[in-house]
């Protein structure tokens, strides 16, 4: 009898592995709802009014399809970020895009570099197109932009992943740290700089966007964070036109959501809604660092809308994690060393940052 | 200097082609608005007033990730079509699924078949994850079984598309039909049903779902058409427990909208308001069947959204296209023998099909 067509050879060796487990499988695993919700790093203060307002009159618009180029909300981006549409692409949020790079750039057994322990998605689509992944530690909290750049020197790396300001550390590097590290990588090597958090950050860790004909960065950006839209799966690329223009080649050209695209397109013009959050972001992570410096621990540097705590060590916050877990608290914690010292908590809004506040003092031991 | 980095052989080798232009894109090309969009298949009666108001509902919920499992969703697939939960995947369309399809069965070189003039988007993805496709003419306006499963058994071929109802024709194939075109694909070979007109189809054009186990077929369903969420992005795969977790390997997860799991489970159980868009859309096929033997021209029969119309020869379904286009009315023409004698015509609310005969009368030479 006919088995049907074998996987590919490639597809058939990968492990069955999910970059994350999703708060509503653990909800599903334990039979019930989640006290608190901050491990994903959404918005609390959830989309612009405005946002939802374009996206519930688009949903009378949902029987069309979206326009493939994503032209309104390019031609928006362009202005906003003075390039030319020519070197945007929108695609379903950075993780589609980070696919999208390694399926054009990486070839099978070829290398691409990261910190260990940090964005697992990029990891998986190298895994996912056959490439080798090389992993470099963080030194201190940080990415280790020394190591990194030798390890892609070392290892002829066509891929560089760095997150600026970083996940799951909430550290950022200058726009001068950054231009030397683009200088040491070697010939051929592309930087992927995913800027996710980019609208939490100081104006010093985002170089200007004059330098996007330089074909040696990708930047990726995204309406996932600040702008409180991850559900619609909406983020963009920056790059140079021949780079666009070849992931035009392959991209799923109808695939980016006709709601998302209003509800960003309307969401980048209510600069005023996302000042707002910025500000709200900042003001829960004071809150956050002061919770842990009153119960003795140190929270690390964040530029991001979450805080990363670091309580001691690996047993310990894995204990911490555990007991929170049994509270019905949803966060997460970097899985490996040296940054597994460390719990990572989305800022929440006042009353959500009041109950971790509560529970947390509850299950610390002191 | 560093030049970044080379894309793939096979990305640099690709030829820049885009499926589709995008009425959008014509509408820019032209300066002007379109009179009528009739050539995308879109709904012309919309989504489901209880699809739109979930939509509206969950884009409060924006700021949240999509569940990456779309577990409440999978859950009324499952019960709807009698089948187990482990043998759904929900993508972004059956764009996206038939991409994930092609990744994974077919490597480079590996060979897929297709009719010659039938759905782009999987001809787009075998070339881009660098398969080589081999395309047998559609014979007397249908899809020619008998040629397609010998093509397949010639070129050893991993994967035979086939879409039932067809598109662009209208025409399908009974379910014994189906039947015996499978015992003739070779061994190792997978037949990728496209049933995204399904809706609209006659029920002995729908094999039942209890042959899921079957390791030899995949099916493709959608929320596109029927249920009118295009927008959206939402479709999904039924195939064995096995497929679909090779396809938990490398999918996006968190790749589907939130807003789209809410408004596709809402419009499923929305039964009532289906079964009229059936109806309606029955209605203006026959409009459109009317129209045609009354200019002269001859409908092929349909079981879809669409009927396309028979001009009588390709030199003059161009000048319509054309005179059409002239009138800034989009609709779409096969383009390869024998069907590009055909202009293909989504069936529109009753306003439009009335505005449609108007202007087809105008532009059509007696």
């Amino acid at each position: 009898m006919n088995r049907g067509a074998p996987y590919t050879r490639l597809i058939a060796d990968l492990p069955a592995t999910v970059p994350f487990l999703a708060p509503e499988a653990i909800e599903r695993r334990d039979g019930r709802p989640l006290v608190l919700r901050l491990g994903a790093n959404e918005s609390a203060f959830g989309p612009s009014p405005r946002a939802c307002e374009a996206m519930g009159v688009a949903a009378a618009r949902a029987a069309y399809y979206g326009d493939p180029e994503s032209y309104e909300l390019r031609a928006a981006l362009a202005s906003h970020h003075g390039v030319r549409m020519e070197q945007l692409v929108v695609g379903s949020g950075i993780d589609d895009l980070l696919g999208l790079i390694v399926r054009t750039f990486l070839d099978r057994g070829e290398v691409a570099v990261t910190s260990l322990g940090a964005y697992p998605t990029f990891n998986y689509h190298v895994a996912g197109y056959g490439g080798t992944l090389e992993r470099v530690p963080y030194h201190e909290n940080a990415n280790d932009l020394e190591a990194l750049a030798a390890a892609a020197r070392r290892t002829h790396a066509r891929l560089v992943y760095l997150a600026n300001p970083d996940n799951p550390t909430g550290a950022w590097h200058t726009t001068e740290d950054l231009g030397a590290f683009i200088e040491r990588l070697p010939e051929h090597c592309l930087l992927v700089l995913d800027e996710a958090y980019s609208d939490f950050a100081p104006p010093e860790a985002l170089p200007p966007m004059v330098g996007e004909d330089d074909p040696r960065v990708i930047r990726l950006r995204t309406f996932s964070k600040a702008h409180g839209l991850a559900g619609a799966r909406i983020g963009y690329a920056v790059a140079t036109a021949e780079t666009i223009a070849t992931f035009e080649k392959i991209r799923l050209h109808f695939g980016v959501n006709l709601l998302a695209q209003a509800g960003a397109l309307a969401s980048l013009a209510d600069t005023d809604y996302l000042r707002g959050v910025v500000v709200a972001v900042a003001e829960g992570r004071r809150a956050y660092e002061a919770l842990a410096r009153d119960l003795g621990l140190t929270p690390l540097p964040s530029a991001t809308n979450f805080v990363a705590i670091d309580v001691g060590g690996s047993a310990q916050a894995r204990a911490l994690m555990e007991a929170l877990a049994a509270r019905a608290v949803f966060i997460r914690m970097p899985g490996v060393p040296p940054l597994d010292r460390c719990i990572r908590v989305t800022v929440g809004t006042p009353a959500e940052r009041a109950l971790f506040a509560t529970i947390l003092r509850e299950v610390w031991p002191r």
